[in-house]
């Protein structure tokens, strides 16, 4: 696949990362995300990363960078479904995902967004 | 990736298939989804296929037979994000996706499962 797909439910949009991510689909998936966001004046970004079970310093930067952007954008990011040895690794190899808020699954991702949101 | 991940949104199931389908991971789909709905008691499922160029009758039967146990178990299945050349394939490819209803996008999906409740 060449795509990420980015679902709209209400004024959230959710993207749910199941591939191996590399330079031109953290591209593609950044400007998708972006466009989106503005399309749709979205207020809130749910990244769901249930199915990662490796988050490499890639794909934290990339997802640091995507949030920054949707930042400018006026909304605002939570990334969801991080897998206990994911949090794991990211503590132990010092990666931090700078201005991303994190919730255990969709479900608390979106209560974050719509409390922020008030 | 070896799991297609199922979200939860409320009495709601979410699955975004995004890889291309293959026997094993098709079973594992199934066999996560229904111990997902019986676990967290779900109403409805949605599949989004968005992303998905292609629906040949392989992946048209699994979403049929998926439909079907979810039914089984209590809970309805809507497929949406259907792409317009995907639409036009499957008809002029007389396959039927038996027992599965569309919607546009997630929200429709979610207000048809809504309204069905009811």
């Amino acid at each position: 696949m060449e795509r990420i797909p980015i679902l709209k439910m209400g004024d959230l949009l959710l993207v749910t990362i199941q591939v191996d991510m590399h330079d031109r689909l953290a591209m593609t998936l950044q400007d998708d995300l972006t466009s989106r966001i503005v399309k749709d004046r979205a207020r809130g970004v749910l990244i769901d990363i249930s199915a990662l079970d490796i988050v490499d310093s890639f794909i934290g930067r990339m997802i640091s960078n995507t949030a920054a952007m949707a930042r400018i954008l006026d909304a605002r990011t939570v990334l969801v479904g991080m897998q206990p040895a994911v949090a794991i690794t990211l503590v132990e190899l010092g990666l931090t995902l700078h201005g991303v808020r994190t919730a255990l699954n969709v479900e608390k991702g979106v209560q974050l967004l719509k409390q922020s949101a008030d």
